[in-house]
């Protein structure tokens, strides 16, 4: 069993896009629109100010109100859309429950959009020739899979969750590289049976330990998105039990180690090439 | 075994679109752009053009010649974006090779979007509460499986083909419905056990009588969108060999006659729902 190590990853990743910035003769501009003032949310968008701005990215955090409309998001990101000294931005998730989050989302100019959330990027990935930006946590997952120069080709892959920020970009990605997808959710019948078969396994729901080694197919490749406190412990933990599962898979993510550390360094990476496009437009 | 019969759930729904279009103060408008004379792209076309006539929808074809360039496709589009008395437009497709179609669809006003074909519409499906335009091949299917009130919720779905302007939106909807989907495509290992265990098969692949009935579930519902001459026959023929799968199968689309008078329904379907939506704006 080999780890796939996002903490390592990362940091290879980051060192070559510091040596890309530096090439480039101006500062890339990522602005983050964070609502409200969740303290994880507020701590996760520190982290990527400060991870930025160790790698040559400036840009400022736009604080808004926990009790902002939509309207006052929408009109903040009509303003980054056209400031042509911002080339990319993000709004930190998930918004206030009064928010339309897909209409902010939708309202990106999908040309900056870091994230990679914007539902035009979302469609452009399944396009034969794709430009679209990649979910910064689905490209994360890519990438970890290519530095241990993992073969999807023609291989069965199961994700369980269907978020469109996650799970949809990343089928995308897969089936971009030929791998044979499989999504499945609340509503799937045989989930057992389904996950028995995938020598790749990627869960995004959220819930500790709810994979045991029962679902693994000997020798699998175990992709761990789920990242929450386990009740009984405290400890952050991920959808898989990793003391079941690592013994028997072929390659696993960590919870934490893992895709948390990618999701960030893939929001730069998307950043480095939004900023390289600009160069030529 | 039952047919899912295409032509008699066309008339239906194209007899409710009429009613639907009586109840209008104006007529809507659905102009098409053509490039090229391709016998049978010409055919379809003027067969859309008809049918739209019929039930009180008016607009004009717009056609360009072979050796247009995607710019002059583009300034076109631009045009409808903005002429305010055309509710919705599309592109028929294929176009000529020198045309870059992704960019082509792309630069579609998303809510003028007739064929659902641009990625934001696509992106858009797979949004939490869709407000996407859904591509009319794929969301012709999904009206002839409501027609025949056939529970998809739960099932084991497998589509074979990964095209964006078919498999990929005809997967958000189904998943929207709670269907466990599975795409299938030519870097697929292990394609028959994956059929085997679909309780509803879809392939768009366009192969005569890929699919025997070694495939095939007993009473899965076929889904058969593939569409071309027999080469032996010269007879229109589907992907599935109808006589061998039809017996074992509960439900069947039979070719011709099935999901293709879907299709063009479903343009018009759309069509009527933008213009409503014109009311409202």
């Amino acid at each position: 069993m080999i780890i796939l190590d996002g903490k390592i990853t990362s940091q290879k990743i980051i060192d070559s896009l510091k040596i890309e910035i530096s090439n480039l003769n101006f500062t890339p501009i990522l602005d983050i629109i964070i609502v409200g003032n969740d303290p994880s949310s507020q701590k996760y968008v520190a982290m990527k100010q400060e991870k930025a701005q160790s790698i040559g990215i400036g840009g400022e955090i736009h604080q808004l109100s926990q009790d902002s409309t939509t309207e006052d998001i929408l009109s903040l990101i009509q303003n980054l859309n056209q400031d042509q000294k911002v080339n990319a931005f993000m709004v930190q998730l998930p918004l206030p429950p009064q928010i339309d989050t897909q209409k902010v989302l939708s309202s990106i100019n999908p040309q900056k959009d870091a994230d990679g959330l914007s539902p035009f990027n979302l469609g452009l990935l399944f396009q034969k020739k794709s430009t679209g930006i990649a979910s910064a946590t689905a490209l994360g997952i890519i990438l970890l899979l290519e530095e241990y120069q993992i073969d999807i080709s023609g291989k069965n892959t199961v994700i369980i969750g269907r978020s469109p920020e996650v799970s949809i970009p990343l089928f995308a990605l897969l089936m971009a590289k030929n791998a044979t997808v499989t999504i499945c959710h609340t509503k799937t019948q045989n989930l057992k049976e389904i996950c028995q078969k995938a020598d790749i396994l990627i869960s995004s729901i959220g819930k500790p330990n709810f994979f045991g080694k029962d679902f693994i197919k000997p020798n699998a490749i175990i992709i761990d998105v789920g990242f929450v406190a386990d009740p009984t412990t405290g400890k952050t933990t991920g959808d898989f039990d990793y003391d079941q599962v690592a013994p028997i898979s072929s390659f696993i993510t960590p919870v934490p180690g893992g895709v948390g550390p990618m999701t960030i360094t893939s929001l730069l990476y998307n950043t480095v090439q939004i900023a390289k496009q600009s160069i030529l437009l």
